[in-house]
C-alpha cells in the first residue's frame, strides 16, 4: 500500500463500484473500520436477483427485491451512495470515473470492483429484440409484459397457427433461472390463468426448455437434476436437452441437436433467454489497466486474494471475475466481500493480512413450481415440498430488511393460497426493447449535454 | 331498441369501452342478466387512480393498486375481456372498430362507452416532456424516478444553484391529486430520506403547490379548504394560490399572478402536473358520429339517461361525459355504470327504463401527509386523524379484490411505522419521456405490421 493508505491525518478512502451482493456485504462488514466508502451504482437499489424470476411472472413486486442502496446504509455513517456510470479506472492516480449529470473524479486509496455480469448472446446480439435476457428489473418488467402480452393476443388470434405460436414460450438455458422460469409460466398457463381466458384454453400452452447440457441445472448432484428434470415435466414444461438455438427470430427459435443433425424450427411468438453469462465491460477495462486478462466471459483473472497483479489496493469480486472452482452465484460474491473487508482491516491495524480466499460451499437451491425444489445443503441432497421449505426460508432470511422479509413472505402465502398473482402488469413501456430504450436514453443524455 | 336486441333466438350483446370504475362496475352489475358483455381496454388492468399518488412516491407497488381486469371477471362467465385499442365507432352498423394485433371489429347490440379522461397542457402540449402528468401507472412511475432522481443529482450538484433547482419540486394543480402527491413530496424530503443522503440536507427541499384557483381543493367548503392549506403549510408546502404556469422548461417555470401582474421565475428541475382534465378522443368521435357536441374539456354532452341523441343504445359515462353538477370522481362513474346496467335490464325484461340519472353526493375526501386529511361524509366535516381513518377505511372497502386490500393495509401500516417507502425504483426506462415511449411503440408497429 502507498504512503497515503496508511497517512493517519486523514481517512482510508474506500471506493466500491457497484451495489450487488458483493459491492453491499463489503460495505456492510467496513462499518466498524475508521474508513470513508463511497458505493457507485448505476442504479439506485440493490437486487436480490435470485428472486427476478418472480417478478418476471408477477408473483412479487420489482421494490420487494430491490430496496434502495440509501435505505440499507442509512444507519452506516461512513457510506455514501453515488448514482452513477462508471467509464473508466485511472489505476495510477488512483481515480474512478464516473458519470451521472457531470463526469465525476472520485478519488479512492482503497478500490473494490464488483460490477457483476450480465447475459449474453454467445456472439448473437441481434437476437435481443426476440429473446429478452433476464438480469435487470427492466428485463424482469419487460418479460413479464411479453409473457402477459402473448396470453392476450392469443385471445384475439385468428388461426390456430397463429395461435399456436403465440401459446408457445420457450426459455433457453436451464439453469436455475430458466428452470424457475419456466416452472413458473407453467403454473401460469395451468393453474393461474385457466379461468379467466374466454377464446383459449390456456392450459394448452406449451412452455420449452431447451438447453445444449445434456441435463437441466449443471452444477447439481445427478440424483437432484434427475429430480428437477421429472418434476418440470410434471408441470408439463416440455425439456429439450442436447439442443441449441442457432436462430432465433420474432416468428419462433430454430434449434440444433448438439450432437449434429437437422435444424428443426418451433414457431414461438416469446423467446425467453436464460442463457450465457458476460462480465461487466469493467472487467476488460482493468485488465487492460492492469496487464491482466480475461477469460473468453470477459472474467478478469485475479490473485489469489482477489486483488490485481501490481496493484495490491484494487480488488475485483463477483461474477466479473474468474475463479476456478468458485460458482457464479450470490454466496460466493458475499464470501469475497466479506474477505476484502477483512484484508482492508488487516491493512489498516497493520495485522497479517488473511490467508488467500477460499469458497464455502453452503448449498445450492433451485424452485420448481409452486412448492417444490430441489436443495444440496452442506452435501445433504433434498427435494419436494420440504427443500421449498427451506428454500424459502434461506431466501427470507437473506432477503435485505425486515419490511421487505415480512411483506415477501406474506406475498408468498397469499399466492399460494390465493393460485393468483398480484402484479400482473403489461405496461406499454416495458414492451419495449432493451435496445429502444437504450437509444432513447442515449438521446436524451445527448440533448441534455448539449443545452446544459 | 331495434328488433335485433330483442330477439330471444341469441343473447343480447353489451360491449364496454374501458375498464375504469365506470365500465368494471357496469360489467359486474350485469352479471345476472341474460347478455354477452365484452369489455375492451387498452390495458390489461383495471387502474384504482385515487392511490395513483401512492405509486408516484414509492408507498404502493403498481400490482396493489392495479388488478388484472381479467382477475376481476374470473367468476363472472358472461364477461370477456379483450386488450386492445378502440380506433372507431360505427353507430349505424353497431360495430366497435378495436386493433391489437389484427383490426377487430366488434358487434354490439348495447354499447357503454367509459373512456376516461387524460391530463391536459391548456393547449401547451409541448410542456409535457418536462410535467410529466398522473394519469396511468406508467405516468406514476415516470413521477417516481424523477423525483428520486433529483435528489440522487442533488447529492452530487457543483453549485449551489444546481443544488436548489434539484431540491424545488413544482406541483401544478392543487385539486385531490395535487395535494396529495405535494404533501408525499414533503414527507419523503423531510423524513424519509433525510438519514439517508450525505452531501445534502434532504429537507431543505422546497415543494410548491400551485394552482389559479384561490383556493386549494376547490370543491370542498371552504372550512375544509383552509384546513388543508394550513396543514400543507404544516408540512412545510409553499401553497402558492392565484398564480397560473404560464411556461415551463426542464430548467423550471414561469408563474404570473391571475390578478395580473409580473411573471416569475421558478428553477425547479421538476415541475409535476396535476392539472387540466382532458376527456378521451373517443369523446369527440360519438360526438361526430351521433351530431352531438362536447364541451371545452372535450366531453361529450348525453341525455339525462345517459344515452346518446338518435341512439339510445349507446351509453355514455364517468369523466369522458359532461354532466353538470355531477364531478369526475370515481364515485360518479360507479354510479352511472350502476345506472346503466338498471336500464339494459329494464329493455331486457320489458320493465319501465328508471328514472333520469341522478347523482348521489357520498362524500370527498383528500389525505395530507402521513396521517392527516380532510373529508365531507353525507355533510358532516372532518379533519386530522380521524378524517385519515375514515378516508383509510373507504379507500381500502373499495380496493378491488381481497387480497390487495390486505396488502395494501400491510403496506401503509409498515410505511406508518418504518417512515420509509419499499417501492423506491428509478428504472432507465421510466425517465423516457411519454412522447418517446409513444413514438418507439409506433415504431415497432410500423414495423411489426410491415413484416407480417
Amino acid at each position: 500500500m502507498g504512503d497515503k493508505a496508511l497517512n493517519p491525518s486523514r481517512r482510508h478512502r474506500v471506493v466500491i463500484v457497484g451495489g450487488g451482493f458483493g459491492g453491499v456485504r463489503a460495505a456492510k462488514a467496513l462499518k466498524r473500520l475508521p474508513v470513508d466508502v463511497t458505493l457507485i451504482d448505476r442504479n439506485n437499489h440493490h437486487l436480490f436477483q435470485p428472486l427476478l424470476y418472480q417478478v418476471a411472472t408477477g408473483v412479487l413486486s420489482p421494490g420487494q427485491i430491490a430496496p434502495a442502496l440509501r435505505t440499507l446504509f442509512r444507519g452506516q455513517d461512513n457510506v455514501r451512495v453515488l448514482m452513477g456510470e462508471v467509464e473508466r479506472f485511472d489505476l495510477e492516480r488512483r481515480v474512478v470515473h464516473a458519470v451521472a449529470q457531470h463526469e465525476m473524479e472520485i478519488e479512492y486509496d482503497t478500490l473494490i470492483v464488483a460490477a457483476g455480469a450480465t447475459h449474453s448472446y454467445f456472439g448473437n446480439d441481434d437476437w435481443a429484440p426476440d429473446a429478452p435476457g433476464m438480469k435487470t428489473l427492466d428485463d424482469a418488467n419487460r418479460v413479464r409484459s411479453r409473457i402477459l402480452w402473448a396470453f392476450e393476443l392469443a385471445e384475439q388470434a385468428q388461426t390456430q397457427e397463429e395461435r399456436d405460436a403465440l401459446l408457445t414460450f420457450v426459455v433457453v438455458g436451464a439453469g436455475p433461472t430458466g428452470v424457475e422460469l419456466a416452472g413458473q409460466i407453467a403454473i401460469l398457463a395451468r393453474r393461474v390463468l385457466k379461468k379467466e381466458h374466454r377464446a383459449i384454453d390456456t392450459r394448452a400452452a406449451r412452455v420449452v426448455l431447451l438447453d445444449a447440457a445434456p441435463s437441466v441445472l449443471p452444477p447439481f448432484p445427478e440424483k437432484l437434476r434427475d429430480h428437477a428434470e421429472h418434476d418440470l415435466r410434471k408441470l408439463g414444461v416440455d425439456v429439450e436437452l442436447g439442443a441449441m438455438a442457432v436462430d432465433i427470430d420474432e416468428d419462433g427459435i430454430d434449434v440444433r441437436p448438439t450432437e449434429g443433425g437437422e435444424t428443426r424450427r418451433i414457431p414461438a411468438r416469446t423467446v425467453l433467454w436464460a442463457a450465457g453469462v458476460q462480465a461487466s465491460p469493467l472487467a476488460t477495462m482493468l485488465a487492460e489497466e492492469s496487464g491482466t486478462t480475461t477469460d473468453r466471459a470477459g472474467r478478469l483473472l485475479v490473485r489469489h486474494d482477489l486483488t490485481l497483479p501490481v496493484h495490491p489496493e484494487v480488488f475485483a469480486i463477483g461474477d466479473m471475475v474468474s475463479r476456478p472452482g468458485v460458482p457464479g452465484v450470490a454466496q460466493a460474491a458475499i464470501q469475497e466481500g466479506k474477505y476484502v473487508a477483512k484484508v482492508i482491516s488487516a491493512r489498516i491495524n497493520q495485522y497479517p493480512e488473511p490467508p488467500t480466499f477460499a469458497y464455502k460451499d453452503k448449498g445450492t437451491m433451485a424452485t420448481i413450481g409452486r412448492t417444490r425444489a430441489v436443495a444440496k445443503v452442506r452435501g445433504v441432497k433434498l427435494t419436494g415440498q420440504l427443500a421449498y421449505y427451506i428454500w424459502a426460508f434461506v431466501h427470507v432470511a437473506y432477503l435485505v430488511g425486515w419490511g421487505n422479509r415480512f411483506e415477501a413472505v406474506a406475498r408468498w402465502m397469499w399466492t399460494i393460497v390465493a393460485r393468483n398473482r398480484r402484479e400482473r402488469l403489461i405496461s406499454p413501456t416495458s414492451l419495449l426493447t432493451e435496445q429502444q430504450v437504450a437509444e432513447e436514453i442515449e438521446a436524451s443524455r445527448e440533448r441534455s449535454r448539449v443545452t446544459v
